[in-house]
């Protein structure tokens, strides 16, 4: 369960019912002074309990910085962050009938009946918490940068946010997404996705939907061909958020309809530069930035937690059975998950920049 | 350059106009026999000027295996091949001026004046045959296991395929393929796509697609938590073929309008076995194959290389220009990509198999 | 300050003087019942202040699991565990002056003035207790394997304990090491080595050593050519250790001086099976066990941390100055250092056993 | 068989009778010149058949550089260099017949029959030539940065060269070891030294030795704590070199009988700098160089193949027989060795500095 860089590694452990969660962060230099109420405010975004769209379950997620700090700076060793986990209800989930569509049964398969499924064990949406300990450091960092990254809700069931635009996207679309109650660009996307989710939740339902990410102020020259790639650094950390089933950049599967001459960005000269007088690209062409905004998508399935009857097994008795889950869960784990796909997008892009300073 | 999994690694070198290009594997065990003819053809499944559609530069993409095999055996030792470089025309390329949506000046920035951009250098969609020599090991290793492993062209433009059958795909599937002119499972979808790249090539423009995969065979319990999940793993190697620019699993971008009713597979028994009953996840839930068909589907953007004018500009003078790129191209990656989706995608599903042996 | 092995990783975080030292062990499989007991007494042999040969701070040592397990077995997750670090008295450290011969100003250097040195930082010997939890694992899981390994002192300052027997080595020897004050083969060395270690207490000096590890039960055929070789892996984590300057594998360095005839180890036939007649090659050879008892030793240094005046520099005047060092510490590391040879060399070749299963 | 550092790696590939043998250098900046003749020189110190101290098997030993390279310059791309087997008499070996301490018998058992161990396959020291081209890349790299590596035969058999000052070891020392036939500092040492080889000769036997190496112009500050130690980075690749049994580090073994106060190497002032005033240390302290020269030992054992008749098995008929090796070999390793020891250093020491720039 490790993010690993060229020059940082995070490894994320803990299960959600464990007595903690917490990851161990390497490669950071020394002498990076971490505003910790800025780290505070960013993990709340992502925090359980805090509205009324998502999971109930309470829990502070405050970290407790164990190692590789003094006094707030990074002093080069590892940095090591703990959250205790608090409240847990083991007595709600039965490891004998796996939940649909949950990795409950393939866990099972792979690791054999130790395996610990408590509230979804080490495949707990709750895992990326110290993920976002994490992608919280590294967004500051980049921020010193002159790197910027912010992420809205682009669809949630039917309902779509407009997109980015994708020259101009930055600063003042980031801080209008927090204006909302939902992370969103227009006023109107977010009352018909708050439809949606509420809909969901009515019909003991879930609904599934689209993050947009973009980073700013990035140099181009980061990434490198094939497996080198941005684009291909970024979809792992992306992939590993749970619940997602899709990645994309720029036009992404849209491009796919389209002709050359509509996608490709000629280049120009502006201010003395050279740079992409488009950005189709989603500020990436052959595995390496350009300069312009790295833009993408990622699509997440809907929550496999629903409180309508499933069809499943009972592993012991090898019958099939119905399942109820009563257990706490978002209707929709979008909201929640847009701060963990900045942190995953600002890891990979923090790890490129200090690979190559 | 290289994929780096847990137990299979392979080293891709090259440029388009070098002396050669070619890669090396290691981590194969002895004693695969590997089937020399089998290897070929698929091979030449990639190669171009094989047909109308694709560039008519002329390779035998013949590979040289230099180590690793005595007499078609694997000895244990990594295996290198290469293949030389035989018909480069290096005059058709000026690297002053950048191709739009290239590598060309992003690699110009990375690298500086030194890197070689001749024929795309090592951004060259010709990269691509060293990883289907690898990439044809692993897909005869699997079948060997019982893992077969397919793909067509889902979309050409707008002109589309039906996509896999989530349930029933396989080996019928596959061959049926190969039946055609362009592998796609329905002959008008064929001649619709065909239509698309001529047409494009007559405006001497270009056009994306995108190449639907499926794995079946596979056990359950392949994969692991968060960066360890069989869809990162696939993801990064998908983004390493040039011109992907996005990836998606199952129902994918689909799964985001849905609701958790609709989209979650419940388990049931057959023939005293849990499966999942239907197959909206494409085979991998929590990151971990359920054992059902690993499907995927990568979109390509159109080729960057386009004979119409475009505007780009000159490094040296630093001033605008016209550019129109006389280069031999294909008007459509897409037909050729085919057997490089089945090829990473059978790199990455052999490397956690055998990690799991 | 990760240790990474093809299955196994083990990510040492943590400083001499912060809240925790601890670790994450990545790659165990799940079902691993670990005898919690037995790692208390393996992690007692490392402890300071445990007698009068070690330093009198004191440390419980006492791990807390945080994640991994349930009810003391592995669940596949990762396995972190921390040591709070209690009786730390920073003020006996002054970062302005260092100490020779220790890690501070190589450390300054390279980290800068944020670095901490608070008791030695990361570069303390404490930080070999995370290890040896990892490690103490690790000599569980292998003793279920039918592997044990043990360690003695084969020298401190110049007296000197026999060497195991190449051939013979085993369960027998590792047993009587535990019933001597310090761990030897014989009652004789162990005296002389306690008045090595008392002379230099008493002269406010410190003394170096030699131990001697040996791992038995081992399968043939773990390693391989070049980079993959054991002895490599080993020597990597070897010297990950504090204070050692030198490793050798068999003969080691006195193989230098032999002839061939006498250093190959011919092989027979004994039981219906091949194994080499003689062990003069540590049992590895090309990089690779041979199932004959692998046997390895260590050289460490004396202790740098010595009462008598040293000459350093204060780096805030850029002036000489002298330095007397008044802080706790062990004349002779040598003795703690017993286990965590054991537990690094169990590291190692657990995870090649795991690689290979 | 690769060398993975943290911002270069190099594959090697190939067996002694394979095709051909070579390698894939990754990480290099594009724009370093490659000095041709430079190299080629360097490759001749390691090549068979220069003397009368080596095997009279005839290798040109000339790489061929397909990739990487544009008329002798890095252009960021993998650089693969490969060199052609010629003179391979595959009759001089019996696979049946493992011959005692080579790989053979243990790389049976690891790769079963359909292992390749002609010549010793990929085991043999033939696969060190590869190394040398990369490791004489990274020679150059380092000289253009005022890093310079030399080495000489400290001993062979009985016969010892004196070793470098630790303080004062540079080009002058290394110049002189390429005075004499034989890379010693003294005449009087390699005058003895080949009489060892030459009575190991006549005596159908073989002679071990020992190779000492030093850096000199490096930067204090590289490595790092525990498993980031430039020690272990460099043990892990010198035991990549076949034969070597120990290694060791400034005072090394012999460390362990000193006492801190005489191994402590204090610090002093000198214009205007810090630095260590003595080197016992060998120029690095925990895991960090000081600066100072770094000084390590490598030991070698006695060539394995000897004329003499030996006591082996026979695989096919599990029976104990006599072996007579006919084939050509070293009596003395050593020899050669020497320029595969400032390899692998070089190869360490460039990749920690490219990091570290």
């Amino acid at each position: 369960m490790r993010f690993q860089g060229k020059t940082i590694s995070v490894s994320v452990f803990g299960q959600s019912h464990a007595a903690a969660i917490g990851m161990v962060m390497e490669g950071l230099p020394a002498g990076v002074h971490l505003r910790e109420q800025e780290l505070r405010a960013f993990l709340k975004r992502r925090a359980p309990g805090r509205d009324r769209f998502s999971t109930p379950r309470r829990e502070a997620d405050e970290p407790e910085f164990l190692t590789g700090l003094m006094e707030g700076v990074t002093c080069g060793a590892p940095v090591c962050a703990v959250i205790r986990n608090g409240d847990a209800r083991s007595g709600d989930y039965n490891p004998d009938i796996p939940r649909p569509s949950h990795a409950d049964w393939a866990a099972y398969v792979k690791y054999g009946p130790d395996v610990d499924l408590r509230g979804g064990g080490s495949f707990s949406g709750r895992m990326t918490a110290p993920l976002c300990i994490a992608g919280g450091i590294a967004l500051q960092m980049l921020a010193d940068r002159g790197v910027l990254i912010g992420a809205h809700i682009a669809a949630i069931g039917r309902a779509k946010d407009r997109l980015f635009d994708e020259m101009t996207v930055g600063e003042e679309d980031f801080a209008r997404t927090l204006e909302h109650e939902l992370p969103v660009l227009e006023t109107e996307a977010g009352l018909a996705m708050a439809a949606e989710i509420d809909a969901a939740r009515r019909e003991e339902d879930s609904v599934g939907g689209v993050v947009e990410c973009a980073a700013v102020g990035l140099p181009a020259g980061l990434g490198g061909p094939m497996f080198e790639g941005v684009e291909g650094w970024l979809a792992q950390a992306l992939f590993a958020i749970p619940a997602v089933k899709g990645v994309e950049f720029g036009r992404g599967f849209a491009s796919a309809a389209m002709k050359g001459s509509e996608h490709n960005d000629p280049f120009c000269i502006r201010e003395g530069k050279v740079v992409p007088e488009t950005n189709r690209a989603g500020g990436v062409t052959g595995g390496i930035t350009t300069g312009r905004p790295l833009i993408l998508r990622a699509a997440f399935k809907p929550t496999p937690s629903i409180g309508k009857p499933q069809r499943s097994v009972s592993l012991k008795n090898m019958e099939e059975t119905e399942l109820v889950i009563h257990g706490r869960h978002d209707p929709c784990v979008v909201v929640r998950a847009v701060p963990v796909v900045e942190a995953v997008t600002a890891l990979v892009l923090l790890d490129l920049i200090l690979t190559s300073e």
